[in-house]
């Protein structure tokens, strides 16, 4: 009989997550003569009634290398230890366990973040669902992973948008900010940063004193550049909120606006110059990954089908000092990687004349 | 002795304004041997102490064509009959048509929008300074000429953001709006829209009625496409507001948050979705601009030599039906072009399915 | 009854064709209920056994708008007057007209360059099948229509190309030549070369002297201009072949390795530089569309439904100064459309420096 | 006095040479205020009469960041050790160690290739002259360092060309051939094959059977796929070459066109299929650098200096596992690193299905 396999995306969208289903449905298909069956939705595809999975085959995958999203669709809502329901959240995890043995899945492969490895643990521990993950992180904040796939495409769209802020920027004297994703760690800030030639970066494990950007402004005014570009990621502060607990602090950048926002109204009484600022947004998630992007995700997808096969449950796959391995789930969802600010990343930025402001 | 003219850029920069005065260069010393004396920030660099001006020769034009921006700098600021002064706007327009003199500029080609025209032409008029148009705007909406630089280039960035929104909206499920430019006319949104698949385009010539968005919307969901893509026009309002005067419109869509939040507000209550909003800002004004704004660019820029060769001062450089030629700056600046609410444009959207919500 | 109309695609592929096919399909379940009948290979699909075609509705239409290629399929090999068969070609048409009423197909919308527009007016002249033409060439060369669709994006293509080589040629003074499609026309060597900043553009309406070439080189040289662009489109070729019949002449450039090399080689006594060229070959055919061209295609699209609608069978839909209308297909395969060598294009290219070797 | 350090440039150019530079100049100035000396192409600008050298402060490094080529120039030709003179090659490596001595230069940073490496090492020890490495090469195929900067930048020149032949490709039932950079080893050519979704990659560390490929193009067939993408580096070549020396059988490939035409050749006789080649060139080295490869040159650009300030002359600046660190010129000159046959990149690309014919 042949095994039957499941596989779910869970969390927020990246380039890159099709690469990888494509590439664990092509690898189960020539390598180990699998049956792949797609959970629609995260998890929830096998809690609906009727359920919602498709068998993937060699054709459901055509095409799917340079496709952004998810066929499979997505979601950050619908944990089955917590499902929402008209009286409060229930516990559905069993229902999901009894789902997968009516379905005949050996296990489940899931490619999601740190929230959907942490359920995709507690379903193989307590409910004793075998599972396999995939990390999924636009941010790249993972600690177990050197990188995630879909971090760098949108690295590359902050870069472009940097790219044509400049030529504005220059031609009206202006202080330009720009807005990207990064609510806990400033990954794509730094990047997207050194890339398009910021002068500023403001990451949220750099509170930042207003005055030191004012300064760097008009130091470059000084030296006949009177523009200047700023990167900003979501989760940037400035100093005066550092003692704010986490939670609060996020809402008090809400409430200005964003992260963005805040940063040019609080420069906006020291700097004589106009002053706009762009969100980027959601289309840092979309679109077609680069070519690095779509390469790890194939390798990512090659490398959970090898534990699958190897019977490795309850590890994920992950590129460790550019090799494919596996590692414990346990030890993946434990820690957070933010930007080491004594770091030689940080250290580079400084060296070419870029102000953290702190 | 040989002849000296003058070329500024004015208001919001444009991708293809360095092309413009690359060509401009290149011909005039080519064909006519003239000395081409750039000004910067429109006409502000005659009237600053000291004058800023810079000698244009074939070394300054070296990798101007494919650069964004302009490099003699732009302002929406210093009108000659509105000078800003402590004591309230004064006139200057003398002191502006004395320093052409002095510098012994024969005439100035003004690369701008219809206010910088309507500068140019009252200084013609009013103090004899010979002028010369080239027609910016990145709304492309002057209906003297049937395309300007920049706005194809601009519409190309929302097509790419609207192709990158797709994957998105389409693995989550949601509703997502893109916000682009077009304060009083929608072409950027149509133009965009059209080209990037959306479902919904706002565009100021008509206003929409929520519930028609809502119903499109629905439609979808019934359809198994239970996502959907939404352009606005920075100028889009509902039908509710379409008896607002313009001024205070626009201070209450301001006051929404502009057009897009707005519009997202309005269909919160009517549809049971995720929504997000995407305003891409000045990225549509930066960059390196498409091929075919780098051609149209430069074929304004030896239009306008041509123009001074011949001595038609007070007019402006226009494409009209595949040609260039000249028009009347009078004529030129009188009327904006609106998106034809009944041409064949708007019919070819609708025809593909595209809700305009009126 | 339901209305069946067909479709199909003929010729070389170009960037625009499933958004032909996409509006095409959209219009007429929309506005007109009609069921549309893709044909695939052009017409193969009605002559093979057993035929091959596919009913195109809604779902089949999405994710066509950005996608390159035809999913119809296309092919230049068999013309139903000269079928291919063992004993020689043998005319099918009539059972071409025997398949289109077997199927119930009302007429077939035709979407291909000059030769398959011929092919479609005798189809319709000759058998009675009732024809509607879409142009197509990514050589932009039909006097019928101011654009094809897909020109601009291979221009664009070409003009990546050409930025790229920019920078090595510069860095290492080379003489750097990119041959690209054009094998009658040169419209997409002239369009690439004044939009990638060209030097010198070889098009087969000029006819080059291979010294002034080398003049024009010599002369960057002596300006501390050390390298130089050349675009060389695939038909060009040097005064000394002007005499020669077209078709020995296509013989003999193809016996030089193609156009690019051709001119390498006769450059090669006359300059002392390092020479390299690339053929930008099928690169140019692929790919999304850029805007232009998807706004041009959806235009084409529902253009082609209205003639139907209209029953002006017999026509092909065009663009004609900024406006879709409808023109006898006889007059619209009836001349190609050369670059105008005195025309404003080129004289804008000369007036910006550009040498055209005659 | 101030310390002054020589910057050059050596080999064929890359994306992100000059950004290199630009984080070494801006990394000497803020926190070394060092003078950096830039040498025109190559060594030769301190050879040649006059010298040409320039120094390099803040506003020559205006726009480095994002421009393509490299500012100093660079060449193929020149090696100190064996000048080109009328006589044959002349020893002028101690001309070269006055010129250092001359100019008060204290070392000199080289940008270059392993041939540019082996020559600096050389100079240091055999003239004295202090040097500091940096690796260039966009073959990504020197042993000392995990990534060179360029190389994904020209893979994503490859991988676009693929998406844009996959299009094509598949509407006419071709077999499309793209010929990527690589004469000695198919980095390059594999990761772009990964990244294009080609279904046949020939690199020069396998060499492949042509009966294999025909089977792969037969197989996909058999499918309903009648169509395959093959990507080919520059030196593959089949296995009934493989007992010929490397010199004779790159002269063998010459001979036959090219690697890709070789390959269409030997497949000529065993599919029925139309075939197509198109050879990439020097499109894959010019442009602006993705963001990857202007931080890795900039990381580069800064760890140089670092280098400098350290007195850890005879080092070249690598990357090790995420880490910016120095290694021995020596070490990082001795092996060229090629294609793992065995290795998990391969293993990914034949698990999703990828032949290479061996």
């Amino acid at each position: 009989m042949t095994r039957r396999i499941g596989i779910c995306t869970g969390g927020g969208d990246a380039p890159g997550l099709n690469a990888v289903i494509r590439a664990f449905v092509k690898c189960s298909l020539k390598e180990y003569d699998w049956e792949v069956v797609g959970i629609e939705d995260a998890f929830n595809g096998l809690l609906d009634e009727p359920r919602r999975l498709m068998v993937l085959d060699g054709p459901s995958c055509q095409g799917l290398l340079h496709r952004g999203g998810t066929i499979l669709g997505t979601t950050n809502r619908g944990d089955p230890f917590g499902w929402p329901s008209k009286g409060g959240p229930v516990d559905r995890s069993q229902d999901l366990a009894d789902a997968v043995r009516e379905e005949g899945l050996e296990g489940i492969v899931c490619i999601g973040g740190d929230g959907s490895q942490a359920i995709a643990l507690r379903l193989m521990n307590e409910r004793g669902i075998p599972m396999i993950g995939v990390p999924k992180t636009i941010d790249n904040d993972l600690s177990a992973t050197d990188y995630t796939f879909g971090f760098l495409s949108a690295v590359e769209v902050a870069r472009d948008a940097l790219d044509r802020l400049h030529t504005t920027a220059e031609s009206h004297d202006r202080v330009m900010f720009l807005e990207v994703m990064g609510r806990d760690t400033g990954h794509i800030a730094l990047s997207a940063g050194i890339a398009g030639g910021a002068d500023i970066i403001l990451v949220p494990e750099i509170p930042y004193d207003p005055n030191r950007l004012a300064a760097k402004i008009q130091q470059r005014k000084a030296l006949g550049r009177p523009f200047t570009l700023v990167v900003v990621a979501e989760g940037a502060y400035p100093m005066g909120m550092a003692s704010v607990a986490p939670k609060e602090r996020k809402a008090e950048i809400a409430a200005s606006g964003g992260a963005g926002p805040l940063a040019m109204t609080l420069l906006r009484g020291l700097v004589d110059a106009e002053m706009r600022c762009t969100v980027l947004g959601h289309i840092q998630r979309g679109g077609s990954p680069i070519a690095f992007d779509r390469i790890l995700a194939t390798r990512f997808g090659v490398g959970a089908a090898r534990l699958v096969a190897e019977g490795r449950w309850g590890q994920m796959v992950r590129l460790r000092d550019n090799h494919i391995e596996g590692v414990a789930l346990k030890e993946a969802v434990a820690r957070q990687r933010s930007v080491d600010v004594n770091g030689e990343l940080v250290g580079t930025a400084r060296a070419t004349g870029i102000e953290f402001g702190g």
